[in-house]
């Protein structure tokens, strides 16, 4: 095999949205950008499919926030139609043996269980608060919250089992980690990441406001299209060399030699490639101390939202069964019905080793049992495990590990020479969420602005 | 660049002590065996490093402790010659301000200390006797314990300050974490392979009792010499892939065709091989939830050891100063003094990152603030950082996150198809020691015996 050659202002690892905004933001700038990705689709962490019937579906992130602000612009300047989010209707949380009903998720819970509860989620509020968004391991007591776990402070500060397996549904639907997985610290920075605890469940500023009519990957489709030959499909990044000014990004086929280069990877598969240049040993012990989470979306599809007038939302939060969470993903373009289910945390990694068949018959008692017996006989079920996707290995994002903050979380952004590190995750503000992908974009883009300014 | 195809029946994914070994099993069995090293050198997290007057030391591992049978065989075998450990005189704690003297290290505390460490000690003991060595998962009240970090158990279980400082330099010092990064069922199974506190903490079985005279490192070279060019150095496996009834290993330079595969690594650094055969999702979660160690190993060398004529044993643990622990190192070729000191954890990560002369100057203060002015004027210092030593990224070893034994720790060795897992981890009996890593390398060398005879 022949090693081809060439040369370019800055490289970017990586074809998500973080790469993919970055590319943006450096081409308008007059940069000469290539894009270098594993995969033989630009996207990352959002995946299309589209159904027998032709209609698109989202099997990676999905929801776009109220305050998303840069997507948001995206989307305006795609011409992309947003569709909102149904949640009319009854929200089931089915815990601790029963399915308790409710306008609110988080008012369906028995008197005590819903007050410990709404007391806990008021702490959380409280606690975050004092964790600086952008060196959490600066709060006041960093140390002592990133050496608890989660399941440790759940244990002491909510009271009844139905509250304790609420607020797992929780972890695991939003997070896609087990209370166990996580230290209080670093769960306390990703709600602030979040935009608080009002956003995430459903309130004020709420994250899963949105989705875009044909599908979320026409983001990344748009973006690439505008950069036309400058992405390079099916090339995996092995190693990244330093070699005098500048930086040799080298795959199977080519050798790319670069002024700057761009990590837009989580950084659990950021460690995975070869640095033939002094990295950190913070930066070296991160990559190894902040796993992806596990989850399995599941789709059921219907020839129209028959919940709906049985008033029913679709939304359920569960430990009684593997999904930990359900919310109506009805179909923009034909208005047939369909649900969306989340297996995340233990339950995701238990499930993706079974026979999909096995899964699917297992999540559609799930929702039958929700929704009645319509719910298990759906036209079509397609579901997609994460954590075997290759080139993601997880989803839907990578969270430190206790002991992980305070000991090198420092690491995750600061750029290396001149190695710079974006993606999901190294957002400040929505880290995590599609927003804080495209946010890392731009950071980087304005980063490498500088330097060559300077 | 051409690359190159050979066919084998087995091909070995590192050349450390447990790929060593497996090669030298399936050798013995008639097996045509291939080793592929990505270092310039066989031996893993064994290292040798010749002094400027000749002597060798270990930056690695260096310790045989007297239950280690296979590692007791291999010396035998190649007629090397033990030095024991010396451990006469007074020990050293230094904590909580102050230091404390004592024939043996955890009796040198203040009486409520260490009546409040030796009651932690003994629940530690009755507590792991319920963990099975081979299924720590499957223990009684694993999910709570997993779900707990060793920092909250201790907190609730260790009264003084004194005596907390105490047990973190031994956490620190014998497992290379803090106790916020593990759980206290990952740390009960870690001290049940270690054969128990005793063992760990100088008593009865102890791991520390002898060095190599000439160096440790003889063991795998001598490994090495028997195997001959079977042993490939300079040669990273970067992909593994399964077509039809073989496995190729995917080099830089080379395609290597076998019918079995052992990939004899760490588990996070075997999650860096890009695998092209349907891996786990349990499997994908482990390497990326069981980080390696930190550790910076550190010597100085003097003319004497003239701590032992002050009646000291050479044996410090400490919070003071950035070294959790110190010991006699005297060089048996010579004669001369040496103290080898470990720099773990956090404050490993700290120092790693910071230059060289630096953490000299930092760590002489340390020894002589413990063994007086002579200590701090040494003949000869060196160290080396484990956490940005490329091939090892860490040390000693690799510990499960909290939340990980419970979640995906049955994918720690279970053969995958024709893929064999070996290295330290993957022991049950002595785990993370050499010993470990050579009946890793034997278990696997009998399930690939077994599976062709039968």
């Amino acid at each position: 095999m022949t090693t081809t050659h060439s040369t370019h202002d800055v490289g970017i690892v990586g074809a998500g949205l973080a790469g993919l905004a970055a590319a943006r933001a450096l081409t308008a700038d007059g940069f000469d950008v290539v894009v270098l990705e594993a995969r033989d689709r630009v996207g990352g962490r959002t995946a299309e499919h589209t159904l027998s019937s032709g209609e698109p579906i989202d099997l990676g992130a999905q929801w776009i926030g109220t305050n998303h602000d840069r997507v948001l612009d995206l989307v305006e300047a795609f011409d992309l139609e947003l569709w909102s989010q149904y949640d009319d209707g009854t929200d089931q949380v089915a815990v601790a043996g029963e399915i308790f009903e409710h306008d609110e998720r988080y008012r369906a819970l028995p008197a005590e269980s819903e007050a410990t509860l709404r007391e806990a989620f008021e702490r959380i509020e409280t606690l975050r608060k004092s964790v600086p968004l952008e060196s959490p391991q600066d709060a006041p007591t960093a140390g002592a919250w990133d050496g608890t776990t989660l399941e440790t402070w759940k244990r002491e500060t909510i009271t009844t089992d139905a509250a304790c397996e609420a607020f797992d549904a929780f972890v695991r639907a939003e997070f896609t980690v087990e209370p166990s997985q996580i230290s209080l610290l670093s769960f306390l920075s990703a709600v602030d990441a979040s935009g608080g605890l009002e956003a995430v469940t459903d309130g004020d500023g709420r994250t899963e406001a949105y989705r875009l009519v044909g599908g979320i990957h026409q983001l990344s489709r748009r973006l690439a299209e505008d950069l036309g030959d400058a992405i390079r499909l099916g090339e995996p990044v092995r190693r990244i060399d330093r070699t005098g000014d500048t930086v040799s990004l080298v795959t199977a086929e080519a050798n790319y030699t670069v002024s700057d280069a761009i990590v837009a990877m989580s950084p659990p598969l950021a460690g995975r490639i070869e640095y033939d240049l002094p990295l950190s040993g913070r930066r070296e012990a991160l990559t190894q101390r902040m796993p992806m989470g596990s989850v399995i979306k599941c789709f059921a599809v219907y020839e129209e939202p028959f919940w709906r007038s049985d008033g029913c939302s679709g939304s359920v939060l569960a430990t009684d069964g593997i999904l930990s969470e359900v919310a109506d993903a009805t179909l923009p373009e034909t208005g047939r019905g369909a649900l969306v289910g989340f297996v995340a945390g233990a339950d995701a990694l238990e499930w993706t080793d079974r026979p999909v068949a096995e899964r699917r018959d297992r999540v559609l008692d799930d929702l039958a049992r929700y929704f009645g017996p319509r719910a298990g006989d759906p036209i079509e079920y397609v579901d997609k495990a994460w954590s075997t996707t290759p080139w993601s290995a997880g989803g839907y994002n990578a969270s430190m590990a206790p002991g992980t903050m305070t000991t090198c979380g420092d690491a995750l952004c600061g750029p290396v020479d001149r190695l710079y590190w974006a993606g999901a995750e190294t957002a400040t503000e929505w880290s995590g969420f599609m927003e804080g992908a495209v946010r890392s974009g731009r950071r980087v883009a304005t980063e490498i602005r500088e330097r060559h300014s300077s």
